[in-house]
Parts: structure tokens; C-alpha cells; sequence
């Protein structure tokens, strides 16, 4: 039987007991020198070579965080920039994530109107089952712009998929308030587009899936905007970047679950991927054991976000 | 010494003495059965198949249109539907065009914020250079929904590069009022994109290159909006979506133009691709006569857009 993406989803929060999301975002230059290193030496133009860092790195690092996480989310950009080879890298990064057990959830920030929508949803919501789609992910970022009818398609292709959505609604980025803070009669534009996302995922809950298929991007560098999204939208999932590099705490994150710890899952990318780079960690371990310092980063994240929101009260399914 | 992108566009505008733009967008289903069938005959997945159908397609086309038209829009998402096989032929398809030198838009609407938009920008601008990205692209679509500083970094590479943008100000779909029409202090959200629009092509203008990098796509099923905008934007290059298919006629398109016939490109995908699907080319050529019905098409969109739009007076170079 088809599974739900919120059902695989919060099974494996409560395996794993953390809504820790490890964003997968490798970027060439901040690689650790023994992988641009034996990039260079592959034979090969150079977008190859560094495609295959990509891959040597995102691999050891998929099979570090799986233990400890329920879910990835690779950023398509990084894999995109370097064409063919970097998107080759990229099928592979989320077929052997798949493979791992952990949920994938693709930050593609896609849209379109109409049959393109579906062709993006086609090929990126294969959700229950990898072989679905070309891109085996269960869940896809998207952006709300283009208005109602072109997240549709989306959403009918998820729904029939046991795939998931996570819809754009306020970013975090220092210039997100500029058109999503926006305000018409009364409102701001964010919990507009808020509404909308309710009212279609409401179409796609039932009582075997009590939070259906289409979520919330929200970030957590603007927890009062989070806190109001939450009580406007009880019962859609978020996905809530913004957490650690880019400035947002846990305790801004916490406002985002329900009380038994579900409800919401917190992205850390640079943090996470580059964590040897920062205090602590570059003190205490170092370039040369940048595995330890994923490993301990992610530990600290989940001890943190145990510490400071509902994920406490997570329990083992 | 590097060409800007409109000074490219503009010359090849002034060389076809047309502003029709011929969108790529192989659709499986729809393909001529002679590329159905061939690709069927092709060993490998079912993706394999449909992505080497696409490109045959897709050259064809090209050849076709390459002497008619200034520029093509291929439609990423039919491609990426397809995974890795599509996207290997997506890079086919944009090399040849710009071989036969045709302005490649590659309509690809991305958007994200900080250095994620920033690689997506280096992989898709490839601009006068097409071996300086990953996709050999001299203009891509992008989102705006992030803000301003998700659209700073594309701009910066497209100036150095000398590629264009064109920001998706007021889309061609139904629902494309629901958000970007939000009256916010008595001004509609899409003029509020628009201002920003405008104020970042004026930073990449100069005596050489007038019209600057930053263009808007405003669809041509508003022609209202299309007009104003056109007022508010003076200077900004246009991309119109919607002509044909999906119900904009060329006269809806005229305002989008300045007197000479430059300041616009109008995009026809559905029409050209598939008019043998489509009276009167349906009765006059039929199936096995694909060929002459998208050439047919095209002079008829050329015509009609001379007649009814400010094109008729655009001058050889």
C-alpha cells in the first residue's frame, strides 16, 4: 500500500526522535582539500572533476547523517551549476539517500503554470516509490508566485504519489519581507499565500494522514512571523530553514511544532556540511577530521533543538 | 570585446525583421508519431527513449526555425521531467541553437537567495560566451517572489557576462492576478516587481547597450497590465508569453513595443511546436507534414505580428 509523505516523514522523526533536516549543499571551494584535491587528479573536464567531489563528499556525508536524522535535503542549485555530471551527481546523492532510509526532500524551488507544472511535478514527485519519477525524491520544494493554479498540479501529482510539497511562504533571506510582508486589506501577502496552502493541503489530509501532502517553507530568521504562521496553520508541516549560519536559534524554531515534537522540521546546510570550518569545531577537530565534526555538529544541533522546542517530547513510534 | 544581451538580440531582431520568439517544448504525447515510433525502436529506459525523441524533435525544429526567428525559448521542465537523458538533450538542443545563431532564452524560472542564487546564475549565464556556464543560456527566466536580494546576484553575473534576464513580472495564467495584483498603499504588486525590475536594468544600461540585461515577462493575456507596464518600464525589454494557444492576439501584444519594433519578444510554444495539431494547418498539411506546418506557422506569426504590432517597422541593420 502507498504511504503518505507525512507518514513516512513523521515515522522516521520518531525513530530517529529529532526533526533535525540535513541540507546537502556542497560547495567546490569549501570542500575539504582531500576532495578537491582527488577531484583534480580525475581525469576529465573540470566540471567533472568537480562533480565527482560532489558525489565522493555528499556520499560520506549522507552515511554520517543517516544514523542520526530523518531527512535530507539537497540543494538542486549546487548540483545544477556544474550541468550534466553535477545533476548525474545529484540523481545519485538521492537514490543512495533513498536507499539509506533517510526522506528526501528536494530544494528545487520549482514553478510554472499549467502542463509545465505538472512536467516539474512529474519529474521530481516520485514520493512512496524512487522509480516514479526521475528524480526520486519524496518531497519538492516550490515557489507560490504564479498564484493557485499553477501549485495544483503539483499538489494533484503529490497526493496521487504519496509525495510531499513544501510551498515558499516567507522566506529566510534578510530581503523576504519586501513582497511577501506586503499588506492588502489588512492582510500581508505571506498569509495569503498561508491560506491557500491550508486550504490545499486540508484537501489532501485524511484520518490514516492528519497532515497530508503540502507544507510551508518558513524560515526561522523571523520567528514572530513563524509564531503567527503556526497558530494561522495548525496541522500543515513546515520546513524551517534559516536555522544556525544564518542566524536563527532553536528556541526561534519552536514555535513551529505542536507539542509532541512534530510538525516541523529544522534545516541546517553550511552548518552541518561545513561544520569543521566553525568554532567549535575547527578548534576541536579540524579539516582533517571533517567527519567527526559533521557527525558532533549534528549531534549538537539535535541536543539543541531537544533542549529549546517540543522535539523533547518525541517518541519512538 | 563582449556583446551585452540585447545588443545580440537586438540585431538578430533587426536581422529576421521579427520579434517571434518559437518556444521549444517537445510534449511526448503530441510529437509527430514518426518520433514516437523511432524512439520506441531506441534500446534503453523509457526515458532514454522519450529524451532522444525530444531531440530529434528539437533539432528539427531548430533547423527550421533558425532562418525565421530571432531567438528560441526552450521549456526547461519538459527536459528535466525526463531526468538525466532529457537534460542531456536540453544541452544539446541549446548548443545547437546558439551554433546556428539563435538567442537561446532558456525558460527555467529559477530563483533562491544568497550564493544558492548565485549558482544557479553562473550555471545557467552562459551569455556572449556560450562555453562560460554549464548551460550554454544568453538569457534565463527567474522568480521574484525571494526579493530583491534573490535577484541581485543574477544581475551581477549577467552584467559581467553580458546575459539577459527576464523576471516573471505579471505571468500569462489565469490565476496569475491572485497574487501579483494584491493592491498594496493603491499600487498592485506587479508594479511594485516592476519598479524593482526597472531600477536594476537602469544599474546594467550604458551609451552602448540602452536597453540593459534586466527584461520583464509579462504575458499577453492581459493586455492591460501589458500597457501599463510598458509605461511604468520604458527601456526594459519585454518578454511576452501567451500569444496564441493561450488566447493573446498579436494586437494584445503591440503595446508591449516601441515605435521601431524593438523593446519585445513574443513567444509562440504550443502554436509553432505542434501546428499541424491546429487549423487551418491540421486540414492543409496533416501529421506527415510537421515540417511545412511549423514554417507555415511561423510566417503566419511573423505576418500577423507585422500587421497588428509595431514590428512592421523594424529596420535591417
Amino acid at each position: 500500500m502507498m504511504s503518505t509523505y507525512s507518514q513516512r516523514l513523521n515515522q522516521r522523526i520518531q525513530q530517529t526522535r529529532t526533526p533535525a533536516l540535513a541540507g546537502i549543499d556542497p560547495r567546490f571551494d569549501w570542500l575539504p582539500e582531500e576532495f578537491r584535491q582527488r577531484a583534480s587528479a580525475h581525469p576529465g573536464g573540470t566540471r567533472v572533476c568537480m562533480a565527482r567531489a560532489f558525489l565522493e563528499f555528499s556520499f560520506e556525508l549522507l552515511h554520517l547523517v543517516a544514523p542520526l536524522v530523518p531527512a535530507v535535503k539537497p540543494q538542486a542549485a549546487f548540483f545544477e551549476q556544474l550541468g550534466l555530471p553535477g545533476l548525474a551527481a545529484l540523481h545519485a546523492v538521492m537514490s543512495t539517500a533513498r536507499k539509506l532510509g533517510l526522506i528526501v526532500i528536494a530544494d528545487s524551488k520549482r514553478g510554472d503554470i499549467g502542463s509545465t507544472a505538472e512536467a516539474y511535478a512529474d519529474g521530481w514527485l516520485a514520493g512512496s516509490d524512487p522509480d516514479a519519477a526521475a528524480w526520486p525524491a519524496d518531497a519538492l520544494t516550490i515557489n507560490p508566485w504564479l498564484g493557485t493554479d499553477s501549485i495544483q498540479p503539483f499538489v494533484d501529482i503529490a497526493a496521487k504519489r504519496g509525495a510531499g510539497l513544501y510551498v515558499l511562504v516567507r522566506t529566510s533571506n534578510p530581503g523576504a519581507a519586501q513582497f511577501q510582508d506586503r499588506i492588502s486589506d489588512g492582510v500581508p501577502l505571506y498569509q495569503t499565500v498561508a491560506g491557500v496552502v491550508s486550504q490545499l493541503n486540508e484537501s489532501t489530509r485524511s484520518a490514516d494522514d492528519p497532515w497530508g501532502s503540502v507544507g510551508a517553507v518558513v524560515g526561522a530568521t523571523w520567528p514572530a512571523q513563524l509564531a503567527s504562521l503556526r497558530e494561522q496553520m495548525p496541522g500543515v508541516p513546515f520546513l524551517v530553514p534559516g536555522y544556525g549560519a544564518q542566524g536563527g536559534t532553536s528556541a526561534d524554531t519552536a514555535g513551529a511544532f505542536t507539542s509532541n515534537g512534530l510538525g516541523a522540521i529544522v534545516n541546517s546546510s553550511r552548518g552541518i556540511n561545513f561544520a569543521w570550518r566553525r568554532k567549535p569545531f575547527s578548534e576541536q577537530f579540524g579539516e582533517q577530521h571533517w567527519r567527526e565534526s559533521v557527525v558532533a555538529a549534528v549531534h549538537e544541533m539535535i541536543a539543541d533543538l531537544a533542549a529549546n522546542t517540543p522535539a523533547a517530547n518525541l517518541q519512538s513510534p
